[in-house]
């Protein structure tokens, strides 16, 4: 069983690459500085049942995105989140929160329908994003995207 | 500088005990199965900000509360999420969701007022999920609880 990016997360998003176990994409919010993970692993629906290298991976993963986030696009605070009420498929949240932005200090998931970014400040903020990264990210084929 | 807990965290649970790292709280709302990890880290904020030991006690403390959690109370889907943007100090949720719980598929977050569990019940479930859960706690004294 092969991976897939779920569609709803495809039609949300715009893609970061590939770090050694998740996709990286970022929400198609030019409100927040959002990136999420996907684990490429095609069954995935919970954190503690990955296994324990995964985890590892993952948090690792996490904490590489989380700080690049907030050196590339400065905030009062993160939140990291593993929801999936609505999408099944495993993934992680990191948004950066600020005191004057739309939700603040209630949650961004279901506040106000998303603000897609203009092209090119999405080529600024995920070139911003991947160049503030330590982490191996591969490009993702389009075909697979 | 000694761990306090947050005043507000305070008021709105009961505590389970203190875990290697962290301090295991149940969110005082008997809607949902739902327990707080609170790393006794006075000045933590951010997950990625913990040292690489204590982020790693984190995850394995999480791993356990999520497997504990959904063993002694089963539901449809884990959310686990740091978010902070009330409460400053560091605090890591883990909530099981149901498909027929009030708040679904949205996040329980300022959602609706909580419904404090009848002493007898929170009694029950507080046994229940330490009893389920791999992890040596201690417990807290009246003093600093």
């Amino acid at each position: 069983m092969s991976f897939e990016l779920h569609p709803r997360l495809q039609a949300d998003t715009l893609t970061l690459g590939d770090a050694p176990l998740s996709r990286l994409l970022l929400m198609n919010d030019a409100r927040y500085p959002w990136v999420i993970l996907v684990p490429r692993r095609p069954t995935a629906r919970e954190i503690y049942l990955l296994s324990e290298a995964d985890q590892q991976l993952l948090w690792q993963e996490s904490a590489a995105v989380s700080r690049a986030l907030m050196e590339a696009c400065p905030g009062d605070k993160l939140n990291v989140a593993a929801l999936g009420n609505m999408v099944p498929q495993l993934h992680l949240h990191h948004i950066v929160r600020r005191h004057d932005d739309p939700a603040w200090p209630a949650p961004v998931w279901g506040h106000s329908a998303a603000v897609a970014y203009e092209p090119e400040a999405a080529h600024r903020r995920m070139a911003l994003i991947r160049a503030t990264l330590i982490l191996p990210l591969q490009t993702v084929p389009e075909t697979s995207s």
